[in-house]
């Protein structure tokens, strides 16, 4: 879920004129994320072990190679049919380790609370974290609790820092999606950013909509035990949906990503909530599906081996790497039709983790 | 400067009635703090990993011992005279490595910004982020970025979490101290706190107070160069000051904790401040600052190492561990009275990091 530091230093290093500020966009994953990174964070912090991996950092030990990721949470309102800000909290951070292809290790949990919260809401998202720990097989190991002033926060905020190790074998980065690799999805898409949006103030929905969001750790241990080096990239789409995910995969290996929509699922009551609203699936934030980009001859195996698992039963081949339209992701659409996806840009769902 | 997840697990899992809320003094790292941690994170999140050391965690790789910890920052001002809060957010969290004997390695950033914060403000946490990594030797690796609408944040929230690695020989946790141990402080107290405080709306000083706050890494590097066996204990003494560190180092390793007022530096102004305020100075929060708790054996050659250090010219040894009032600290005053140092019981200083 995180959109760390990615290598690609830009040109231009001054973001902006004094009177610029900070917009929802800036924090919705989609272009003015990317140019908050790209222009502001990227020139500052330039260093050596700043990493191809777009969900998190790679720690050489000598050793052992670590992966390390961190995310806020910000999510409103905090409980949600399918989970909480405590289970969001758990689950973004260890996908974020997952997709570097690493074993989660341990986590952290920092709490900014709002002055005024209920201590039996604080009990009931430490709860929710705990049974989200075991259920992901991660410890949290250390913390940190801060209290803001009444009116200068929103209840509460956690932010969750984890490390975990890396296998051997796994070389998992954006830049080696390939020419002829296969691009397969865990499953249906959409259904966490949706969740969200029904639950929101003003918004209600008659179906029954519920947050997919779930560890991805097991699901990837699977995979790398099946076949460790086709294992090019793994994404889970979150802010920014599987439309910007693919975008990025696009821009940093320069190669063109071609999908077919019809391969894609999203569920009818998904479908639903997202006309009535006028959103595209395919941007709607998810947390519990992934993208993994692989090596064809491999696809299959890996493909079966995702769908013995309960958290890939639905998985599909979407699409391929190819090599025309470098940069770009083109969908051959329901209707036959072919588009080029753009990468998000402005802010469809703000505080959707 | 955080307060982890110790693993003294409490016996009453249920924190609080449900009408009972957050308050400021939760934050404090005060009584409250503690009993938030212990009574409500420590029963949900018990687990073998949870670690004896105050400042961090310490994961076993096998290969390599890796200090893991985390800390958000809330500080107002945003920026005060001797630092601002994204050289205080690298300082915090290095410290809190520095304080597990590690090296730091890698810092994460985790941004939390108000809708309509100004990018130019944002642009010069930004660098002085960078700045402040550099000076402690650490790079920042990974990051995230959320944004609250207004009104639900203040400004600029950050969490950093780093990871570092632990020298063989070094075995430092609050436990270790030992009945004969010197208390060793690398400088004067109280500076840090008391300039923020004096920043804060309707109170100006007329002295010219400045942050002491600085990296710590490299301070304890030497110690651990000089004699790493004879490290017992190592704490910055952050929120709650010198005098919450101690309690808390006294309750865990249930040995008698004495001091010698005269011994412990409090620059005039600083005093100043805090006679005008009703301060103690023991109270008030440092960050860059460090207290070890060293075998005697080793003392001399240790604060020698310390004094010869830019960053612990001013070091003194300020008391020693004692078999008497084992879990209490106890103070030999200015005026050669006897008292004892309670944990600090209330919130004296929000939001002071």
């Amino acid at each position: 879920m995180s959109r760390p530091l990615s290598p690609t230093v830009a040109a231009c290093p001054v973001p902006s004129t004094p009177t610029a500020t900070v917009l929802l966009a800036h924090g919705g994953g989609g272009r003015l994320t990317h140019k908050l990174v790209d222009e502001l964070f990227l020139p500052a912090f330039a260093n050596p072990l700043l990493t191809p991996l777009h969900d998190g950092a790679v720690l050489d030990l000598g050793s052992a190679r670590l992966a390390f990721s961190t995310d806020s949470f910000v999510v409103k309102p905090l409980f949600f049919p399918g989970g909480d800000i405590g289970s969001l909290a758990v689950y973004g951070t260890v996908n974020d380790l997952a997709m570097c292809g690493a074993r989660p290790l341990a986590l952290s949990a920092g709490y900014i609370l709002e002055e005024g919260l209920g201590l039996e809401t604080l009990t009931r998202v430490v709860a929710s974290m705990a049974a989200a720990a075991r259920r992901a097989g991660v410890a949290i190991v250390t913390g940190d609790t801060k209290v803001v002033d009444r009116g200068k926060g929103d209840q509460i905020f956690i932010n969750t820092a984890g490390v975990g190790l890396i296998p051997p074998q796994v070389e998992i980065a954006p830049r080696r999606a390939t020419v002829g690799d296969v691009i397969l999805l865990s499953g249906d898409i959409a259904r966490h950013g949706v969740t969200i949006l029904s639950q929101r103030e003003g918004l209600a929905f008659e179906t029954t909509l519920e947050s997919d969001a779930a560890p991805l750790a097991d699901l990837v241990a699977t995979l790398v035990a099946t076949e460790p080096s086709a294992l090019h990239v793994l994404r889970d789409p979150t802010r920014g949906g599987v439309a910007t995910a693919l975008c990025e995969i696009a821009a940093a290996a320069q190669v063109g990503v071609q999908i077919d929509e019809r391969a894609v699922v999203v569920r009818d009551p998904v479908r639903g909530a997202c006309e009535m609203l006028g959103l595209d699936p395919l941007y709607v934030a998810n947390e519990g599906k992934l993208l993994a980009v692989v090596a064809r001859d491999a696809a299959d195996r890996l493909l079966e081996a995702m769908r013995k698992h309960p958290d890939g039963a639905e998985a599909a081949r979407i699409g391929e790497i190819v090599a025309e339209h470098r940069g770009k992701v083109v969908m051959n659409s329901q209707i036959g039709a072919r588009r080029v996806v753009e990468m998000m840009s402005g802010e469809q769902l703000p505080r959707i983790c």
